[in-house]
C-alpha cells in the first residue's frame, strides 16, 4: 500500500475532496487490484474487525460488491437488509446504527433512500466520541461517492493502468447523459470529473435536467455544460456515461415512451461516431439493454467499460476501507 | 477464560440455573469483554465449527449479535430464515433442525414464535445421541435466556467490572416495568433476578401482570411483588428493567392508547426521582421513544444502560457459545 | 486427496459423465467426508476464492449445504437471492451473472426455475474466455447434477465405505418413486444409475410418468423399466428412491388426492416386503410425513438412508467445489 496521509474519517459525500485524496484513493485501489491479480487474492489488512452493511433501501450488485471487497481484507462482515428486518420496528434510524455501533462494528456501510441519513449518523456517532467510520453507499438522490470514485478509477486507470491520477483527465471531454435529476450518481460523478480541467457535459429531456445544474460545480476548476440534446453533449467527447433509467419515470409523466427515450438519449454505435476515436461508454449498471445502451455496445470490449466498472468497484471500495478502517486501528 | 466445570449441554431456560452456573457465565463473558477490546477482536476458540442461526421468527437484532459473538470465535455460521425459506414447505421443524445436524452443524441458535421449540429440537437431538447443542434465543412468550443473561451481566459488571457475580444484586431492589404478560424477556429475567437475596418488583396495568404471575419463583430466595401502579415499584430501586410494548396489544384492547401508557407507566426522569440516586435503566430494544421511556432519559449515558446491554450482549453470546461448544468438542 | 486427472471446467449434467469422472467425485467425496470427522472440519484450498450463490429460485436447503461445503473449504461465499433483490431490475440474467464475474467470483453456483439457465452462463463464460466454473445447482425440470451424485455416493459408500465406486452397483436393483415427470432429481440419477450395470425401475402414475420416459439412458449399459405400480418396481430392490412430490400438482389435476398418491405409492414399511431384505430408502428431501414416505418408516435407522444423504451431500460438494476450482488456479 502506499504510504499515505489520510485523514478522513467517514466518506460520505465527494463535494468537498481534495486532489491529493482523489489521487490516494486511485493509488490505494491500484494497489488493491494488483491483489486481486494473485492467486489468493486475500490480505489480512482488517482481520477481527466487523464491517456492518446497513441497507435501509434494498441492493444486490453495490451490497455484494462492498461485502467481497471487505471479505478480501478479511474483515467479518454482516447485513441488515431492512426489508427483511423487524429491527427497526419503531425504532429511529439512528437507534439502529447505534446498536450495531454497541455490538462492536467498526464501519458502517449504509444505503438509505432518503438523503442525508449517512450524514446523520456520521455525526451522532462523532458527538458520542466514538470511532466508528460510515461509508455513504448511496442516500436518495443525494450522492453515491464509492460510485463516484469507482468511475473515476475505471477512467484513469484505462489512461494510464500503473499510475491513475486525477490529472489524467485534463483537457478530456466527458459526457453524462440521463436520468440526471433523480441520479446520486451523477451528482457523485459532477464532483469528481469537475476536480481538475475536464469538461464535463450533462445531456437529458429538460425533464430530466434543470437549469439549476448549471449552478453544481460552478467554483471547480473543471466546467460544466448542460445540453438538452445528445448529439451536442457527444460531439469530440473521450468518455460517455450514460445513467439508468428508472421505469418509473414514466408513470410520472417525465417521459414519452422507453422507446422514443432511446431514439433520442440511447447510446448506439452509430451516435459514437460524434465521438473521438477512442471513445468509452460507462454505465453504472443494472442496464437496461436496449434502453440507456443498445446491446451490442454494450458487449463490444471495445467501446464499453462497464465490466471493469464493476472490477473497479471493488478494488476502490477495499481501498475505501482500507483508509478509513486502518486510520481507525492505528 | 477461566478454568470451569461447565457441564450443561443445552441453553434452553434459566428456569433452573445454578448459581455457579450464572457466574460461571457472568466470569467467562468478562474475559470475552476483555478480548473485544483489543485491537484484533478474534480469537481461535471455534475454529472449523458452523453455528446455524435457525431464526423461524425473524429477528435481526438478536441473529447479528449471536452472528457477531460466532465469528469473533472463528466459527462458521449460517443463517436460516423461515421468512425467505422453502425449505420448511410441508417438512417439520424438527425434520429441519435434523437437517442442519446432517449437514455438520456444531450449534444450533432457535429462535421459534411458539414457546418450547427449541425445547422439542434439544430432546430430539439427545434422543439420537448426537453432540449438537441447542441454544434458546427466544421461544414464543416463554423464555429467551440469553437476553436475560445479558441484563444479569450488564448490572453485575456495574457493580464490580473485574469480577461480575451474582451475590452482587443481594440487597438491591429491581423493577420490572411493561407488558410482562407476553414477554420472554421478563420471564428469564425473573429466574435469574430470584437466584439471589433481591427484591425483584413487577409494575404493570392488570391487563399485562395477571396476579398468577405471583407464584412464579416463589421457591426462590428471592422476593417477588407485583404492582398495577409503577410508583410503589419504583421507590428505592437500584435498577428499572422497562419492557418493549409491541403495538398489537392496543388493537387487542388490552391497553387504552400509547399516550396514556406513556402516562403511567413510562419511564421518565422525574419518575426516576422515587428510586434510589444512583438508579439505572435498562431495555431490551428495540426501544419505542416515548412510550417506555422518554426520548430524552434514553440518551443520557448517567441513567441508561441500554447500549451497554446491546454489548454486553456479544460478549454474553460469545461465553454461552464457548462454553456449549468447549464441552462438546473436547 | 487422490490424485486426479479432472478436465471438467462446469458441472451441468450427469449427461455426458464418465465413469472415470463418477469414481474421482465418489473417491474425493470420501477424502473430505474423512475431514468432516475431525475436530476442526476445515481445510485452507479454496482459500481467497469467492464462491458465488447465486439462486435465481429460493432454496434454503441446497444453498445452506453449498455455502457449509464452500465455507469448509475455506472459500468466501456471497449469496444472492433473487426474491429479495433488486439486482436484476430489468437486467438479464447473463448481465447479472457477468456482474459478479467483474466481482471476481471463482464459482457461480446457479439455480434458476428454468432449464437450461446455469449452461446458458457456463457458454457465455466460456465464449468470454474466463476462468469461472459453473455449478448447476437445479434448473427447472431438467437436472440437480449435485443431488445425483450425493445420492450415488451415499449408496456407494453403504456398500464399500472406504472405497466407494461405480461397479459396485452392478447387478443391483434401484427403484425410483414419484413425480417423475416434473423431477430434476429423477433426470440426473436415471443418468448416473445408469451408467453401469444396474436395473433401474421408475414407478408412478401415468400422470407423472409419460411413456417417453423409456428413451432415456437407451445408449446406456444399464436397464431402464417403467411401471404405472408400485409392486412390480419394488420386487427385489436393493434401494428405493422415492421423490418429492410438489402439493401443486393436485390442482393440476394430475393426481386425485394424497391419500391415495400415499395409499397407492407411498412407501410404507409394509410395502418394502417385496424388496430385498437390507434394502434402504432414499428421499431428496424436504420430505412430507405420510405422503412419499411413512412417518415411522423415515425414522428408522435401519431402513432410512435420508439423513446420509444430506451428509453426503456436503462432502460431494466440497468434492465439486476441489474438483473445478483446483482444476481452475492451478
Amino acid at each position: 500500500m502506499p504510504a499515505t496521509t489520510w485523514s478522513r474519517h467517514h466518506i460520505l459525500s465527494l463535494a468537498d475532496f481534495t486532489v491529493t485524496e482523489y489521487d490516494t484513493v486511485l493509488q490505494t485501489a491500484a494497489s488493491f487490484r494488483e491483489v486481486l491479480s494473485r492467486r489468493t487474492k486475500k490480505v489480512p489488512t482488517l482481520q477481527g474487525q466487523v464491517v456492518a452493511n446497513l441497507f435501509f433501501e434494498p441492493s444486490t450488485r453495490t451490497r455484494s460488491s462492498f461485502e467481497i471487497a471487505a471479505k478480501r481484507l478479511s474483515a467479518d462482515t454482516l447485513n441488515f437488509a431492512s426489508s427483511t428486518s423487524s429491527i427497526t420496528k419503531g425504532e429511529t434510524i439512528l437507534d439502529t446504527a447505534k446498536t450495531y455501533l454497541a455490538m462492536g462494528t467498526d464501519i458502517m456501510v449504509i444505503r438509505h433512500k432518503q438523503a442525508g441519513v449517512p450524514q446523520a449518523i456520521a455525526q451522532e456517532m462523532d458527538r458520542l466520541g466514538v470511532k466508528v467510520s460510515v461509508l455513504n453507499a448511496g442516500d436518495g438522490q443525494h450522492e453515491h461517492p464509492s460510485q463516484g470514485l469507482l468511475d473515476l478509477f475505471t477512467i484513469c486507470s484505462l489512461l494510464e493502468p500503473s499510475h491513475p491520477r486525477l490529472e489524467l483527465l485534463k483537457g478530456k471531454k466527458i459526457a453524462i447523459v440521463g436520468d440526471i435529476l433523480h441520479s446520486r450518481v451523477a451528482r457523485s460523478n459532477i464532483w469528481s470529473l469537475t476536480a481538475t480541467d475536464t469538461e464535463l457535459h450533462l445531456a437529458a429531456p429538460p425533464t430530466l435536467l434543470p437549469k439549476l445544474f448549471a449552478d453544481c460545480g460552478q467554483d471547480r476548476p473543471g466546467k460544466l455544460f448542460l445540453h438538452w440534446n445528445l448529439e451536442s453533449a457527444l460531439e469530440g467527447a473521450d468518455f460517455v456515461m450514460t445513467l439508468r433509467l428508472q421505469k418509473e419515470r414514466m408513470t410520472a409523466h417525465l417521459l414519452p415512451s422507453l422507446r422514443e427515450y432511446h431514439h433520442l438519449f440511447g447510446i448506439t454505435r452509430s451516435k459514437l461516431q460524434l465521438c473521438k476515436s477512442h471513445v468509452k461508454v460507462l454505465h453504472p449498471g443494472p442496464v437496461n439493454r436496449g434502453v440507456e445502451i443498445s446491446s451490442d455496445l454494450m458487449d463490444d470490449p471495445e467501446f464499453s467499460l462497464i465490466q471493469n466498472q464493476v472490477t473497479s468497484g471493488v478494488a476502490v471500495r477495499m481501498a475505501l476501507l482500507y483508509l478509513i478502517g486502518s486510520g481507525k486501528i492505528s
